[in-house]
């Protein structure tokens, strides 16, 4: 690179330097910001919570929708999912379930939501490997912005509130209701959407209910705003929003889901 | 029993009741009494919930307790409960499940409990007769106080707040979610007790989700006080109870119950 | 427009009411309606609420509206206001007060509000006369909707959930902290919207907090319903709505208003 | 005692010991600790609330306490309060009031209590000097546990959730409301304590809301847990507890007290 240009560059990045402070000493003052975090300034380990066996289940006898549900999944393909980044759901369809395809990202639905009722099972491979937060990590997004945790927590210890069933880093579950790589977990989730003041926070927050195979994770819990990796939550204005399905990326196998349904409340 | 111990009961009672009387004079003016009021007037039919059919379970397949949860019926015996009135609890074991007597009354679980997660099962029997509260009228009590009603409403209606998952006279379920006599329907409850303060009304009420067969019929629902059959609801303090399940008494067939288990919380 | 038109058109609507009447017995069965209730039947005497002599104050140098407050009334004039039947508001402007004008009937704000603090000042004349509810009684509505009782309960007893400070016929205060006839009271009330279902029932019910002479009344209080004399409150789909004063057209001396402002939030 | 005793419970106790320490191995991992934060990580300055200039009030016709009252200062002396590291509380009572001493810490009130509205004074001297958490800081603790934040915020920035009336480093306020060093602040508090589980977390949340000079700053705003200067909020069990005051220690002249009581509710 010649010099001609690194001081062209230089006075470009000045003259927009320049603007940018201008504009923001009109629009507002400089205030301090606030400090950057560490994700594992938000992650605790004790106590764990205990570990329950869920009831028995026929795992070929699965609790089917619903009358007034919307099916998201049937086993049949993916047509009520998108790719979270634009275009078709490129996870894979087989055998009557689906896939993650790290390649292509998370997946969404297509329809959005506010209040409601769904139902979701998700398995992990028998042949995971990893631990703690890396294996068989996904999420189920409320709205696009709040994500329950969905992770291998099968004789598998992480940060309590990273754990299955958690609020991401926000709130741990009352209980690890795992069943093991190879049978299928079932999260029924009571989802309230967020009331939002006009100047962008909350009147009333999101709340949820999440039921494990059976056994109750979360209570009617508040949720405090986005499920950030890094730092504290933050509330945002949004609308309706979409079931987001995370593509994590661990090296190890991905997981699957079926039987998908949704009741508006 | 002779006259003369007759004329000294009498005489014993005036003077309890002279005494009783004396110091209600002494303790509190008197103050016009609430108007008594009719069944009916607690009761309203419109706008009935919309008919979910539930998903399909497989009859023979239910959710057995998690591993941390009292089992209060596990098909055998019904040593977890006892009569209302005192005594064992005289309802009729058979086949796995157990049926209502009508002339043994209510019965309650010997434990007492405060906040929990509860699943039981229920069964409207295929010869039911009988409309309106007059068929398969049962219900499950929470601390022995708060009636969720158990009843036949498939195809069949009542007053909305009497209906199936309905807190009783109070509250009327999100749904119809039945499923027909002769199949077994399934409550799954999450309940917290109410904290009172020390002049005996709430400091927080009570509050309960009801799940029938998989579809939410309360969301987090306040409980107001009792769910008296006639009136408005009371407030009354109380400690942990049993959960009470109702002998109502109806002339058709009487309804049966398994599969029945408690996770505190 | 031409006869023949008309005669179209009519035939046409008759058509159209035809089908509606039609489709709507198709639609709507006839249910029993919920039987009717005499007043008394929702009024309850005892506990009667502790007796609290608020704290002293100037009665000439009150607490005036903060910067970011809309001032319903300065003491000049009733601007803000218009009677409840339309028109101009009549009440009676004096003094840097205004004074309930039996005749003209209930007034309300021209502006409507959802969530707010909202201040205002009543003084109960000295000559006031009559007993229980027939004593000074008027009432402030949150959104046109639900009553905070204004009574005077200065040594006058009445129903315990229709004093003054109640939420009327609901939720009876937590102290009757009356300042006596000639002197003012003044209310502080927080109150929040509720937000509704498409159904029209609540998803999040309205809630009030009420302050008297600096002594809590309510607190956060679960507002059931509209604010009924008979029966038992009612929950109807709402905007935003006046703040509504009172003409209760007691026979004694009409109360006075002054210091009113609020606050949105 | 002799000799021979002390040896056998010499080695009573190292038996003791052993066990306890072989079973805490069996029971308790080693898990990562939470990763250290800085105090900055958990401030955040934009949006900063708006101004609201409270109404006016006669500094000298403050309200008095209402009759059920506890009255925790009265202008005369602190025989209600004690030092926190204990011993008597030795701030200074001159004219009225009292004032922060820093030489002898935080002092808190003798009684514990629970569920409360709190009335309470305060006055930022007018030389006082310095910015940001550096000007007039003091603090008032519900329960010993949980800050409401005191400080100059008067023409003096700092971050939102730690301005005056923010639960601190947790819920900014809703307004600016304060009154310029030299006039008497006034914090009307309604306190609910939290109820813990077994477990020690909460099962209710403490709630407060805090009206400033006549300005809502708090509306039953949830408690996340302690108010911590570093890091997240902690859940702690606790019981009833002490009002405290913090002695800051900042270089700058010490602010006042005055008409401080309470209710019980």
């Amino acid at each position: 690179m010649k010099k001609i240009f690194s001081l062209t560059r230089l006075l470009l990045i000045a003259l927009c330097a320049f603007f940018a402070l201008n504009m923001s000493a009109q629009e507002q003052k400089t205030y301090p910001t606030q400090a950057p975090m560490q994700p594992a300034m938000s992650e605790y380990w004790i106590p764990q919570p205990k570990i329950v066996t869920p009831g028995t289940a026929t795992q070929n006898a699965f609790l089917s929708a619903p009358s007034d549900a919307i099916v998201l999944f049937d086993g049949k393909d993916l047509l009520e999912w998108e790719s979270s980044k634009g275009g078709p759901a490129q996870w894979t369809v087989h055998d009557g379930v689906f896939t993650v395809n790290k390649k292509a990202g998370d997946i969404q639905t297509k329809r959005k939501f506010e209040n409601y009722q769904l139902h979701i099972e998700w398995m992990i491979p028998t042949n995971i490997s990893g631990k703690s937060q890396g294996r068989g990590n996904s999420g189920v997004f409320m709205q696009g912005m709040y994500e329950i945790q969905i992770l291998d927590n099968y004789e598998n210890e992480t940060y309590v509130n990273g754990q299955a069933g958690s609020v991401y880093k926000q709130s741990p579950p009352l209980a690890n209701a795992m069943r093991k790589p190879g049978e299928w977990n079932v999260y029924d989730i009571i989802y309230s959407a967020p009331v939002f003041k006009e100047d962008g926070t909350y009147r009333i927050p999101p709340t949820v209910t999440v039921i494990q195979n059976g056994v109750l994770l979360q209570n009617h819990t508040t949720i405090l705003g986005t499920t950030e990796y890094i730092g504290f939550p933050k509330v945002k204005k949004h609308d309706a929003g979409p079931i987001v399905l995370q593509s994590h990326g661990d090296p190890s196998e991905p997981i699957s889901f079926r039987n998908i349904w949704i009741r508006e409340l």
